[in-house]
């Protein structure tokens, strides 16, 4: 297959390195631009990215001349942007892309909701892609745009998922959120030392509301949205990566522990270059997942799951993912992938 | 009021240290006597305990000798030991000290559940105590058992006990504990930067039953457990201090995030030496209350409430707690005082 | 005495929330005008601060209105300013109120080596504060500057002067920096977790020519460096408050270990309200001190030192200070009372 | 080349663990056995060993029944045991396994300074490693003894190597130490979340007294210790892994901060297999190196340097290595593959 041209809109950032990061060795993608905020513009990527990864810069990489973000500066033998924007400057732009004809595969929070854009995680709801179509219809792109979740969602929608055929109806949650997920700057070493913060800006309402398409029904022309009621409690605590979450799935039908484990092992994955070979890793030992050690499983790209155990109306379990590469960067790229395979440009 | 000759059995420990730290200024109590382990009897209390408070060691406490723990060992004009011995020891030798005639207020986590052993805060189940009179026939004691619940339970149950009044049925917990919980070489620190532990044993099922004996109703001659499902997730993460806790509390009866916030705020303190002002502290920040910045609210004896919002069938909520001082040492306390008001020797 | 009125410059900051901390109980000022960027002019100090100690927010300054950082916005009644302005600000409007006729003791890094103005520790080098006869003969100013120095350099200062009489030739010192010496947005949680930065930009000069300044003597005209050598590396450590140094220090007549903790001991404190009992504190275990649990010596104002033992030619040690109270806010308070105590106004 | 059969002894603990991970994609070994203590015996690795690295364990060595550590439960068809054993149990059956022909490359702290011990860092000084025929001479030994440095020593050694032509004469250093440095359960949470340990037992001697001899001269006979005078000052950090090391070296001869940049980028690296391409990565941003960013280079094998600039009488520099790699585990099997290379059996 040859391999296709893409752009990175917001590429300076943690999820843009990341990004990067991910896109560069990949055997599907090309690097071809990069757009960041104007101060940016004319520098060399090198140079206007602090790169903060543990593995170096890719040397191609930071010899790219970083464009402004604007459909203008992307050339047109470009068909697939990444967008890492900030939600506020995605809201603005991320429309005149798709309307210049671009595929956009976006993790900007904007638009998550709109009716007619795709929220999107391939091994959960692969079939609501097919809403492109109708988004085509109603803005007459030629391009598109879609979505993947937030992290904190992603980390835990695949496990409900696997648990929806016993009839999910409420979920409880609590978060325990890396550092990472806020950005490079975006949350101070003296807030988080020796401290958790309790509250995440619009982050429950994000799970509560995202969790309900994500596992919603696509009739051919809207997303009926599932009914399951989520109750969502988001904070920070001192960690770089992984998000850890506390979960209660209660459903209609009798679930016991067992087989609770039994549909997360057997919740499928896809054949895409950056799926990992089991998407949901359980672990039997109720020491495990842990950030540190297993944010990595799968590349980065399953969710890791244990201590499960039945509650009087459902069961109670752990589950974690790499809110920057499953959660974020990964998620994009994932997306991006669906989109060649199923033919969007 | 003259003050009263007390001891400490397990005095070396990190809950010993604090109870130390309490009761060295204490107004009511003078510190007659030490205890440890058999390798550190013998010792200059400075010598056997390795300080590790912010506060210097007592100069009068360091010089004592600490002695087995063993009943012959302690002086007959000492009527109230606090224990902060392992569970494995407290099961083996509480009653012993009971049998000779001491009372014994002890945070230790055997026999929490015993049918004759009141368990016991002040604020939220002070009539409970009245069981003493049982344990005292039924054992044929000159001296008396009474027990503390568990850090991670305390937290949480004075802001249960205030909603109680709208029908309490079930609740949710997920608890975001801190390091000195586990004591001082507990949680190690490969173990825990840049981690969240998912588990702590046998603290899930502690909050599940401690909850429901302390919520539960004295009839005058037994306890009748409250009848509320409560699901704990326990979780240990890299703070010195405070358990947080993210909690979800349904009720029977409508109950709004402004009427939780009353009731919280309306939970009546007592008039002991140790007790706060204010049991429970709500914040109406959602970014409050934080370990670091909240920990020591009525000096590290209330809780700390916020976060309050109405989920479909009653509150969501976060709480906090100094784990060694109103979790641990400060609860030990609290009950001695209470002991000596209600003249119990 | 009566108190002096007093305000505060650069109020909303991390040392500006600090100096108000101290300012607030003090016995000999009273807070009479907060000033901070145009931003905040004009809100309450409540909403203009986002207040971050432990210590509440004092209610009477919670109402106080911020004003502009300007000689006209401050009442005529206060005679002595506290500067935590940011350098480059300070280097701009400093000379403005001194020349308006206030005494300022500033915190900031600007104008430290001028040639006329003292840079005072005073238990250190009480004498150079005549240095003010100087500055007013050539400025012309009827108020006055003085410095404090940086907190690393304040952190090692102290022990080098109670070293000096074996006649102080060298030193090598090496920083582990607390996160809050950068403010509350100086370091981002993902750059320090599980890390340590080795560079803080201008900190070793800062730590190599103010030492020099602060031992040099003044002649009544001029201040004569030390010839001392200093070579700093500053490191930035994942720690809160108190910043520890690893310190090296040679003379050119023989120095024993006793000697000089000896030497440390005797350093003489003063009589002022925020000077602690013991200047020096002196460890003999060779564990201690350690930011957490001795950053607090002597309230905060204390140095700490330990580990000391002799090499080839003089000394080796630790040494810590509490970098926001003696190594910044306390520092000018201090600088405060001693202009007070010696009539500069 | 057929591989060589290998042994761990001391195989569950943290070096050991490190070990296995190195060994057992070897190419050039195959884990033969592994031994531990008596309570450990007799256990499947995967039992006694509490896995803690964040790579899986391996299928194949978690099968291997742990044996005692004892000469007769090795087989005799292996040939090289890496030892990490505790310096005590070292001290006592090292010698056992020399006598009984095996070849033991060891990490423990016992013996470094035997006269007849090669104390081996293969890049630096590897013509120490002929004094195996005065060992094997004296000793009557079929086998033999060889030991790497501390942790905290190699990861100095290298720069000062390169700087030694230059004519060394005095080393200052002051360590940021990882936990892991200490083993798993060495340094508790409660020591070292927001704080810094100012003192590690032995390990500034070890720094001091291993330099000299790792930097002196062997002429056949025996090793001349390097006269170089290094004062050291260790200091414990919260990092898991990677020591950060403030040096300041003092030669003999003129030395900028271009010709020590440019000696250590040219200290030669060897061709075994685990060798990095370049021996020491010198980085001319002054904020590298970081541990969390750098302990990888080389695959962990490479010594990070930075922020060089002169001094009066040298320079001054940070160098940085993974503690348990280039430090601890790496470093004996880097001492394997000498040994085999040498024909040392």
């Amino acid at each position: 297959m040859s391999s296709t041209r893409v752009g990175v809109l917001g590429a300076t950032g943690a999820v843009g390195q990341r990004l990067i990061q991910l896109l560069d060795p990949h055997p599907e993608f090309e690097i071809a631009t990069l757009t960041a905020s104007d101060d940016s513009a004319g520098k060399s990527y090198r140079e206007a990215a602090k790169w903060r990864i543990e593995t170096p810069i890719p040397d191609d990489v930071a010899e790219l001349v970083v464009e402004r973000t604007d459909p203008d500066a992307v050339p047109d033998d470009v068909d697939l942007l990444f967008s890492s924007l900030p939600s506020s400057v995605g809201e603005r732009v991320e429309p005149g892309f798709c309307e210049a004809g671009y595929v956009v595969s976006s993790n900007s929070s904007n638009a998550r909701m709109a009716d007619d854009v795709p929220l999107t995680i391939p091994e959960v709801n692969h079939d609501h892609l097919d809403l492109l179509e109708v988004q085509r219809d109603e803005r007459g792109w030629d391009g598109a745009l879609v979505k993947n979740p937030n992290c904190s969602t992603i980390t835990m929608v695949p496990t409900l998922a696997a648990l929806d055929s016993f009839g999910l109806s409420t979920v409880h949650v609590a978060t325990m959120q890396a550092v990472s997920g806020a950005g490079y700057a975006g949350v101070s070493s003296m807030e988080i030392l020796d401290n958790v913060l309790p509250h995440i800006g619009g982050e429950e309402e994000k799970m509560e509301t995202e969790t309900r398409k994500l596992l919603g029904s696509f009739d051919g022309a809207e997303i009926d949205l599932h009914d399951v009621d989520v109750a969502a409690s988001c904070n920070r605590v001192p960690t770089l990566d992984g998000h850890l979450e506390s979960a209660w799935a209660e459903t209609s039908e009798a679930l016991t522990a067992d087989n609770a484990m039994a549909a997360m092992r057997d919740a499928p994955s896809l054949d895409l270059h950056s799926s990992p070979d089991q998407l949901i890793e359980v672990f039997e030992d109720p020491n495990r997942p842990q950030p540190r050690l297993d944010r990595m499983v799968g590349g980065g790209m399953s969710v890791a799951a244990g201590g499960v155990r039945e509650t009087s109306d459902g069961v109670q379990y752990n589950c974690l993912a790499h809110n920057t590469l499953r959660g974020a960067a990964g998620a994009s790229v994932l997306n991006g992938e669906l989109l060649v395979e199923d033919g969007w440009f």
